[in-house]
């Protein structure tokens, strides 16, 4: 089973906040890798996995920084394979991070997602593969429609909620 | 020719702004539309067009906005097809619609780009789509190559530049 | 009794921050109804909702939403009926909330209140039914009155706060 | 003729902005008057049209201020007709005024629009003036069927803008 | 014994934060009054307090507010004594309370001092009144003298922290 | 004639902003001394400047600075004479020197006046002074009252402005 | 034994941010003091010490400070001696600090480092120092293995990590 | 004449930002050398010239990037020379570029200048060198000195500025 998305934090400490792209990929079965990886510590670890993720069959890559976020940007710039950047909150309520994911210069896009956003990253993984692949667009619109059931149950305990002007 | 990109935009002044990114598609020979709906002003037209986008063969979305910018949002609810977002600079330097674009809730994410990076948004979308299309990949890196080019001539002029003590 | 008012959260995790309105409408005798509804998730019964409000009787809208709060934006292009914001603090201390909503392009106004400010919302809604209603205005006169009596009392707490060359 | 709404503003510097409320009001056939008044020069004559607004047949106050914009707030808490408060950019892009009109303490909201959107606030005013109006709800339904139109036209031009590769 | 400065607050909840003006003034000697007063709640007896502040003996006013915080201004508008506005941090780190109070339009200055600073607030209310009084004067130059020593005992402090190769 | 008020600037780039603070001083007839001092270019001279500056009789110093605005709070930190700051525009839209003047820490105040706001600051100067000095309080109220002709001229103005449905 | 590196904080409190640098000082062998020096409330101690750091050996300073950060920058006034600021969180999440400490006028630079980032001013420090000391030098390449170990650690510990589709 | 000195940048639009950091450099007859070298787009070529810089006699680097701002922390990671970051504003007024220059991780400093602040980086770089030459310490001091005249200057403009009670 070679993996197919490829998860990179700066360092363990981002487990947590990633922790739901990882179960994501679980639930829809997508064979997928973690590893720390830091711009600023590691750059020639970094320089040999994104120089190489597009022949070792990787079809996205979903990287994870905070604070002056450099590294899905310096991943982006060294394969042509998509990257998605997670800002981290680690300092500043995650401004920093956002701005240094996203606001990338002309020819290197990072397709940015929100602040500590691990799951949609995940989302957006799979959304990426299933424009060349059928059976994985099934699987996603499968799971739109359990979003749907959420706020089903929550007008249900809303509907529990009693005031006496309240109508429904 | 059906078109497999579509770039939605809220009203032709955003027309300025996305055109980088029609060039960019033109010169990769992708077929693309141009259409202009608004979140805001005809809710049924967007609806429309992002529930039928997978069916008519549309393979990414590139959908820009400014100020209270939900129109990327909007669309992404209705598609399992992947929307980019660019948050257009109409008002606070484009940080309201950066905010109004990327922090989407859980289960629904737009693929944010760099305030007015429209040829980001391009550039992505076609990553996006060469994950599933080995031909496309090939053109995307050699594009990459000709963007080191424009670094080597920005030195060649930089040497012309003179100054007593610069050495090169 | 028909509801006259209509409370729109995204999740039940909002109804915390809500409560004051519903509270405050129980307070004054109006009819209303709270539901969760989400612009990204439900998109089908927003617009349910939203294009049938008129007809069922509501008057007014207040819609609470956090992060991207398109919610607000979406229900105002889909009906006539007043809808008032309120952005929720999940995230960036509520500023991403309050400028999603209040940024609304022209033509399609949201009358946005304070961050988690969801007593003025319901506040505000008895406002502008009271315009064309001699009775509520004489309740919400009446409500005036009492929050002049709170700065009565905080005068007569301030009273007993003593230091030496305190001279009341 | 007597006004129902009113257009209040700090100076006639403001004049510029809040034309285009006066002009939709106009449209819709809507008595108005338009005034200057201050909240920090004329003190009492703020006070003087605040407290007999309501007696005086005013059903909406739009008031509009940059900067430290205190004359929403200071209105609204001497009247209870609903008010609109319009943050002017006089600096700092307007953010000053947005936050100093909408952080309005519990007890006394100021329905707050867009910075400079002053067409939006003239609307929001005939919504809540048609909460009890069934006639001017059937002018503002007929007004946003007109905005459609702008976007059908906006697609007219996109359709004559031409790239090879674009199919629309 | 008449009070020459007076703490103007909009609600107990701020006294937390004023006690520390308070008890300087008491250390200083220097007789006022504390008192509860809203800009949105009593605008009535703001009025009553402002207008008659001087002719009253008050030589400085100081007046604390958060969010959209008009006190200080109103007060401003209403007297010629000197008005020190406090921005009280109550929702975004107080960034809305400091625009609300500093940004104060040609004419009417509010003298504003960091968030939560109410020490200072009541140091410059002195550093005012001392332009008149000359023994005042003599009592501030000694404060600050005692403002020195905390920074020499901090020093003896850092000389007990211990580290091989700290050399002091 | 000596000097009772001290402008103090960081260059001379700052004298169209300080302009309306002399103009407002030579109105009210107060003797004032302009001088370029920068608190990082000439430190000697800030000292000389502020540690003498009560002695030779100045009553208040109003200092004006940019960027990383540290004037203001140094001249503070040796005299016992107010200080009024002065946020100068010179980049960031004058945030970072609004910030780096009024969030000065405990015992050393800086009465801080809006960005650019040098007649705020002037005007606030007199009112100190005038908190010892009648003559001079007689002559602020009577300035007062010409800030309300001002706004009466304002609805002047607005009178002639026509539309069909406005009333005044 | 001389100090070479000179820590300087405007309190005690600020000792468990800079403790760090202190740390690396002592891993590195080098010499260093750590005093507690105000630039509001001890200016003439500041002076004494910046005009006379040079001569007494120091190389590099490390100035912390939090709010309206002045400390780096007078200090840099005053010596050739490059000084290193570190802004201090103690309020606004130390944007205030930050940016009073960066945005120094043209003709005296502070080195600035990130919010609370002692341990980078420390290194930052020694890259001076080694830019003369070919020891140094040495030692702080062997520093920076050290931090890739970090990372290699990481990984393990993720590889440890299990998810069902996981391949590593 | 080899280089001491490094000035890259992303691109030559860049230049004239960093043009007084030159000019400076010259005035002080200090070798260095001017690259174009991009962080997203030359990753190799930036590999290249880091790891390669000290052996090559390079004692400071200074880096200046907009928008998601990389390059001055991507060189600080291959190099143990010190790099000063240069923040320019090609967006956001420069502030995305602060920080994410300015935030760096714990290990990999990079000495921040303001935003645009090319002549600061440029002194930085001599006070970093001049650590270890006395020669260049010497001829900083005389640069400082030159500082002051300046504002000497500024004062005789301002003594020619005429008010009718300017004492000066």
């Amino acid at each position: 089973m070679k993996p197919v998305v490829s998860i990179i934090m700066g360092s363990t400490s981002d487990l947590p906040v990633m922790e739901k792209a990882a179960r994501f990929l679980d639930e829809m079965e997508i064979p997928f890798e973690i590893n720390a990886l830091s711009a600023h510590r590691t750059p020639e670890a970094v320089e040999e996995f994104a120089t190489n993720a597009e022949r070792n069959g990787i079809k996205v890559i979903i990287a994870a920084a905070g604070m002056a976020a450099h590294l899905p940007g310096v991943i982006a710039s060294m394969t042509p394979v998509p990257v998605i950047g997670v800002p981290v909150n680690a300092s500043l309520q995650g401004m920093d991070a956002l701005l240094a994911i996203v606001q990338m210069p002309p020819g290197i896009p990072v397709a940015t997602v929100g602040i500590n956003a691990s799951l949609n990253a995940a989302i957006l993984a799979l959304q990426m593969i299933a424009t060349g692949d059928a059976a994985l667009m099934a699987k996603l619109k499968n799971y739109k429609q359990g979003l749907k059931n959420k706020i089903t149950k929550a007008n249900e305990e809303l509907a529990a909620v009693s005031f006496k002007y309240k109508t429904n």
